[in-house]
């Protein structure tokens, strides 16, 4: 007999004379004349409600079942007089598949902190919390793909391994092939030479100079990949391996940009919603009361559109103790962009226009001689989910701002050759998966929405 | 007025009285009273034909346009009565967003080497062959996440960095912040004391071992993410950073991996042979002449399994004059699979129970005392194609293998505690993307079918 999933027997339009179901046991109870199984399968949050006569064949294995165990059940699917669920099993059949030591096994029924959880990456997603919050994530994954292919973007797979460093600064990772002792040869000019790539290589920051080149051949791209930061800081918000969603438009604009950007996330919220109900109900009941409200507003609104120079007016303006005082040429902090989204417009606010000092080569200079065409999305509680601009298209403007950046414009010829040949207005941004993760589920801290985050000094499983 | 993509005017139902279109002039013509401007925007492989009536506003302009060259142009598409095409677009203004010097744009019109163009992998999506190359990779990829989520399977990322190593050998990338010159410290027990994850990182070879811990929760997963191997080796088949596809099913055994392997592979042709056929057609005219031949076969017949035994006797009866001699415990080589799958069936073939010894500790050992339930899906033309296994799940018999691997248990705990916590039978396998890619449209060099690829001493852009 060929097994049926967990979410197929609960959404089963009639009962079921003959089924087999294989899982873990979540709990086992015994009643006078019979026992309970809750059964998990991972295909969903619910659990199929498994009962064993005492005087059945499957009785005598049952009373050595204990949470965690696989078993696979064979019975008869029936309407379930019980509160909760329209459908149980009645076993004929019970067979252990792995056992699981009660005295041994970590996760019994009971709450555990997401610091322990932590510890135990690897049977995490077992739990009702873990198993909801990835499923959210894999129908997220698919969400992405499914809103940038229906509006005729091309995925691309930006090289992870880089020679190049697309902000101009940052911390990077280095990846080489030499022993860790270091280098065979002292000169610093053979540092690289016996390394696998000849030179210096890095882990890639960020795809978008190399979608930029694609968007000028497939007009609409997008990137979904991992990038990586070497930060040396311990912060909920921060991981060292992070997904990022990048996408690249040819003949677009800043407010194109923002269109498609805020497009972009009321899409995934919505599609969360529609297609991951019961598993983001879980976060809306215990993680985050405030839950749906939020993604409701998220979904719902039509997002703030405000120039960084009107912005720092209103945090100039506000009765509110900042840590970092505000003046024109700040870089906004997080507390900042929450209190311009969370408690000043109460709504996703897009600030566009930041002072040049503040923002990198790449973004396309404003004609007012100061801004460059900008744009950070802020949402309640994450603050910064999407980062993008109009890119410069100028080879002259872009060449000099290389420069003053303190960069070389040799490095960057395939980037100018953009430039050089059938230059186009173009905008892009990246959304950071896991800080979306955060918003959609209302869980604080970035090590939770990872299957097995990076952070200083963490490199477990 | 808004942007049409080109696309969509060759696809349009009726002629459009105004429409505004921005690509790539591919070519322009200039004949007596007009000049045709062949016009590509990347939403397809087919150009637009623009004409440009020497007595036109537009006509000023159309005459400076040079190929390579980003334009607008607005006109009313009309039936076309040239051939070719149904539709073309009369202009009746044409502005030039960005030039194209042809005293120095590498890409005119003429066909050039695949070696000369990886040379400019940041202009070779602006020709045909590569522009409908990542189109194909794009949708592709969308078939790899389609085929998955229809069938209940979880979409995981798995670490790029890691601390373990999935085959127990193989040559890795480190992955450091320390100093290229060497650390700080000189004492062997220091070396990575000051390094970012205060132990030795590498870049992950596969996610096949956290993607079973994840199985055994949310039941079917599957990674799709990139995947590094630091081989110094030159070959049309490798490249250092790839991205590949791994399915992982718990209560499932190798018959039922061999089932989704072939239903897997089959699927991904279908799908580009739906909705990519205008681009793969490119490549049945002019890289392959008998692909489409041999995609029906692969999409059409069904597979030939064959024990590995059975594969070595059949080798061995061949009249064929292998480099590398056949004997039972030999690792298949690539004119081994290929003399199977191209001369021998003329179909795939998938070998399955090799022999324990050639393959990594967490196959699954069979019954007989010298195979492991491994699977290997060979194609014509690539050689391997996919590589699996039905993993071993009893506790003992994996600790034992771990160990005559020359491996320390204890470095596996947290994969251990898979089999010691409610272990069950599963099964999986890894396809590597750009092998697919290969095989689906015929191309030769692994080089052609990455965007930016990374290989002994080449990582530019």
């Amino acid at each position: 007999m060929r097994r049926t999933r967990v979410n197929d027997t609960l959404q089963s339009q009639a009962p079921m004379s003959s089924v087999l179901v294989k899982g873990w046991v979540r709990t086992r109870r015994d009643a006078k004349g019979f026992s309970f199984i809750e059964l998990n399968d991972g295909s969903c949050l619910q659990n199929l409600q498994v009962i064993v006569d005492d005087d059945s064949d499957a009785s005598a294995s049952v009373k050595q079942v204990n949470t965690g165990a696989a078993v696979e059940v064979e019975g008869e699917l029936v309407a379930s007089p019980g509160k909760g669920q329209q459908w149980e099993l009645r076993a004929s059949r019970v067979a252990i598949l792995g056992g699981a030591d009660p005295e041994t096994y970590p996760l019994q029924k009971k709450r555990h902190t997401d610091e322990f959880l932590r510890t135990i990456a690897h049977l995490r997603p077992r739990t009702n919390k873990y198993g909801a919050l990835f499923r959210i994530r894999s129908e997220s994954a698919f969400a992405v793909h499914q809103f940038f292919r229906d509006r005729g973007f091309y995925y691309l797979h930006t090289p992870i391994i880089t020679g190049s460093d697309c902000e101009g600064a940052g911390e990077m990772f280095r990846v080489t092939t030499l022993p860790a002792s270091g280098p065979p040869a002292a000169a610093n000019e053979t540092l690289y030479d016996a390394d696998f790539f000849g030179k210096e290589a890095n882990l890639t920051v960020s795809g978008q100079l190399e979608a930029e080149l694609f968007a000028s051949a497939l007009g609409s791209v997008y990137t979904f990949g991992p990038t990586f930061r070497a930060e040396n800081s311990n912060t909920p918000r921060h991981a060292a391996e992070f997904w990022m969603i990048e996408p690249e438009v040819a003949f677009a604009d800043l407010d194109d940009n923002m269109d498609l950007a805020e497009d972009f996330v009321k899409h995934l919220v919505n599609h969360v919603r529609e297609h991951c109900a019961a598993d983001l109900d879980l976060f809306g009941r215990f993680v985050d009361k405030n839950l749906m409200a939020n993604l409701e507003v998220i979904a719902g609104k039509p997002y703030v559109r405000l120039p960084y120079t009107e912005a720092v007016e209103i945090l100039q303006k506000a009765k509110k103790d900042f840590e970092f005082p505000v003046a024109y040429g700040i870089d906004l902090q997080t507390e900042h962009e929450r209190f311009l989204t969370e408690e000043h417009f109460k709504c996703p606010v897009i600030v566009y226009n930041y002072p040049q000092e503040i923002k990198p080569f790449y973004m396309r200079f404003n004609d007012d001689g100061k801004t460059v065409a900008a744009m950070d999305l802020l949402v309640p509680r994450v603050g910064e989910l999407i980062g993008g601009s109009q890119r410069e298209e100028r080879l002259d403007v872009l060449e000099r701002r290389i420069e003053e950046s303190g960069m070389d414009t040799a490095d960057y010829w395939w980037y100018l050759d953009m430039r050089r040949f059938g230059t186009v207005p173009h905008a892009g941004f990246g959304l950071g998966f896991e800080r979306f993760l955060m918003m959609a589920t209302g869980v604080a801290n970035i090590r939770d929405v990872i299957p097995f985050p990076r952070t200083p000094r963490n490199l477990e499983f």
